[in-house]
């Protein structure tokens, strides 16, 4: 058996099954493989932004670890920024990245590059292949650290001669790093906090915002009255008028100062000490008030959920919570589009178990509280700062959701980074509603300008600016075969977004605001 | 005057004046400060793939180094696969990457990332600012390493308070290395293994491929017989029936050993020894047959030019050489789309000092010899293997060369990794035909397919065709106000180029293979 054929083999035998690829040359045994190696499914990208993204949705949805099948130094580097967003997120992915054979590298063809380099740079474990034996080896370890909980980007470099040659193995699964359970001085330490009632905030992060998470919290909160909030960023959080009130961190310093002055301990649950998003001239990077107690619950690398609950039996917290929304059910909105009016309509239209995939950095910054009331769903964002992830995470999320329906909130700005995953959406059938809010700028950029003390003539503001010329969204969409139509008013928006939801498929929506 | 001052001006004083430019919250005070600095051209590129890939083609044709301003790891990286290109061109350019405060890394905020690894890896010099006084310095220093000959890619990464802080200062240029004098001995031995007149072969690359490099290429080939032929990709060639006649070595690794194969000697001329593109089981990885001697004339560095017409005046050849074309004017051809028949209607109606932007890897391997009969032209290409390279190098080099049309021939797999190139395109209104050879494919792969011994079956072929659905390039041209129009034989296809030809603006023609 070559190395190709058994690093997939390896792979399906670990688990990972799906695989989102753009590859070359030094990649094509991998793919002729694939007609030998049933069971793996592969899905062409455009470019490997878009395979990345795909593969940090559709883990955060399915919680498989996904593949990605790259090509040399240069298509691992063009898939780094959706890396980045996944590894913030801490999804598991395996990255699978031909380059030449080991005994042409030497000869320097145009292609080599410093391909462990950049993988290092973007990845939790990188390996190269050494020796055909030892290619099923090396892919079991590879989905063995992507899967450690709660999640890596592990890097495998397979030299072109690595994936032709014979004599390679099937190796069988490893048992991946488990969540760690929390000491039982933890728990006390935190229940001795929470048990004095002072100003307290449960900062949850990773699973603290999956359903059971919540519902922890939740019991927590209504003993202690202490307060739950979220990073300005989450991979995934249980939402809806069902679940627990969690809102994010504003992205605004001066704002996130202004939420968190008032506490006097924050208790971190799988989530960081809360920073500013950037750096600004004198402010703080820490967003803690100083004599602020900081409390770890737990590490990302925790059971967070187990943390959580015992928290909550400690302080003999009722088992059960009744969220039942008070609320009737919301209208959609009428006028021009606002970052409310968006808020309302999808609080009325949401679908049951939709999938919200948000790119929208500056509108979307308020629809956390404003969709509280929306049926139950999942919402996950763009982690790392790295714009251009929503396209692509949306059609990974609906390939690994099927039946549910992939609401996909996408800034015009960043929407240019990884436009081709909408050939992907239709390629392969997806139930995306892809939303992009054409506000014609970097809008978030403006704030920013301001932020770090600096001002925009008409020189700078034409770096921020994206209406010389206007971007036809509707065209672009329909270059990929997806259907589209454009949005002045809310009512409009409203008409297409019910019969997009309505119908299988993808379909774009450009709101003009 | 605050560091993004001072480094904007230390650009200019170092003979730096464009910028290409997809700058975030980190470069902001950059953005700002262009109202204050005249005579500093800054163009919005849509993904940093574009920024990097026109930074390239302006370079290339106009021998400035331009400038881009990227956002942080993350930005950078998706830079990499046209610095990457750059790099193997030997193209001179300095990048500005923001990052966070240097007080802010500890905090570890979403957008932190291993910004110095990225560069480490695709740069030839790399500095992190430590102070604002040394803005100034560290940019002249970035722009030195830039410009030393032949050309480096210098990455200056500048956290965001040595951008906002006052101190700093501008600084003078710095002399650049200079191309190096090849040694007389160097000149006197191959002379001498010309005189021998055994088959020799003259590898030209660099700026022997310049104009003046190549007449004296062929001053040496018609007094001695050598023959004269240059790399598979070559960034930048002097073309056209007024030029020498050079071919480029074959992409196909059997057609390459078959082309070398009669050669006793090689002669580097700012060319490395010829090495397969790929490695392929059972085939060799350098090209030349095991007893061909190979003599470097000059290395990449060296004042290659200087060297040649050294080794001619030994050898006693004649000054000029008269290079009137025999052949009449070549008839645009008719009939199904082909390479030969692009390749005659480009000798037919490629205007004087023409730009041809090439990635057309697997059409566009048998251009060269097809379009000797040309107007006078430059020829650039992808050099370092990463599709996506022409749509953006053109926009530079049409920004960089006004009054010179540029002709950007695409293959459709490859553009997609940098489409919104054409938006700038449109908005700085640039003379570019942009020719996209829609043979709805990554075609090369078929051949590579069979290269490594290794067959497609129906999975495999799902990820080499781009048949499902078809991408309308028309749409996606006009999504970004560029005029567009589809070819499906060349009577049409030579309609719409002659009249894209004619008129000002970009234009984009979708040739259906």
């Amino acid at each position: 058996m070559n190395g190709a054929e058994a690093a997939l083999r390896t792979l399906l035998a670990s688990g990972v099954d799906t695989c989102f690829a753009n590859p070359g040359t030094s990649e094509m045994q991998f793919v002729s493989a694939l007609d030998r190696v049933q069971g793996m499914r592969s899905v062409l990208c455009l470019s490997e932004i878009v395979a990345t993204g795909c593969a940090d949705g559709y883990a955060r949805m399915t919680g498989q670890a996904a593949a990605t099948l790259l090509h040399c130094g240069p298509g691992f580097a063009n898939g780094v920024a959706n890396l980045h967003n996944a590894r913030r997120a801490r999804t598991p992915m395996v990255n699978l990245v031909g380059d030449h054979a080991t005994w042409h590298r030497e000869n320097d063809p145009p292609l080599a590059s410093d391909v462990e380099g950049f993988a290092r740079a973007a990845s939790d474990w990188v390996r190269t292949i050494r020796s055909v034996e030892q290619v099923g080896a090396d892919t079991a370890a590879a989905v063995q650290a992507a899967r450690s909980a709660p999640g890596r980007i592990a890097t495998l470099i397979a030299p072109a001669d690595m994936a032709w040659s014979d004599g390679a193995e099937v190796a069988p699964a490893l048992t991946p790093d488990a969540p760690r359970l929390v000491p039982g001085g933890r728990i006390d330490e935190v229940a001795g906090v929470l048990r004095k009632r002072e100003p307290t905030l449960l900062l949850l992060s990773g699973t603290a915002l999956s359903a059971r998470g919540l519902v922890a919290a939740e019991r927590i909160r209504r003993v202690t009255g202490a307060e739950l909030m979220c990073p300005a960023q989450v991979a995934r959080a249980a939402r809806g008028r069902n679940a627990p009130r969690v809102n994010r961190m504003p992205f605004s310093i001066d704002a996130a100062l202004e939420a968190l002055k008032r506490f006097r301990h924050i208790v971190l649950c799988a989530a960081k000490p809360p920073a500013a998003f950037f750096a600004y001239p004198g402010k703080p990077g820490l967003l803690a008030p100083p004599d602020c107690g900081m409390h770890v619950l737990a590490d990302i690398e925790d059971d967070t959920v187990d943390a959580l609950e015992r928290v909550a039996d400690a302080l003999s917290a009722p088992m059960s919570i009744d969220m039942k929304s008070s609320r009737t059910a919301a209208e959609p909105s009428r006028g021009p589009a606002s970052s409310e009016a968006i808020a309302q309509t999808l609080t009325a239209r949401l679908p049951e178990h939709a999938i919200v995939v948000d790119d929208a950095v500056s509108t979307g910054r308020g629809f956390f509280p404003l969709t509280f009331d929306a049926a139950p769903h999942d919402w996950i964002q763009v982690t790392g700062g790295s714009i251009g992830f929503a396209l692509p995470a949306a059609a990974g999320a609906a390939l690994g959701s099927p039946g549910r329906k992939v609401v996909c909130i996408q800034g015009d700005g960043g929407g240019q980074y990884s436009l081709p995953a909408l050939w992907t959406q239709a390629r392969e059938r997806l139930d995306v509603v892809n939303v992009i809010l054409s506000n014609r700028a970097y809008k978030v950029l403006f704030g920013e300008m301001a932020g770090v003390g600096a001002t925009a003539g008409p020189a700078a503001r034409r770096l921020m600016e994206l209406n010389d010329p206007q971007l036809d969204w509707v065209k672009l969409a329909e270059g990929y075969s997806v259907e589209a139509a454009r949005a002045d008013t809310m009512e409009r928006f409203d008409d297409i977004f019910v019969s997009a939801l309505a119908r299988p498929g993808p379909m774009l929506i450009e709101l003009v605001m």
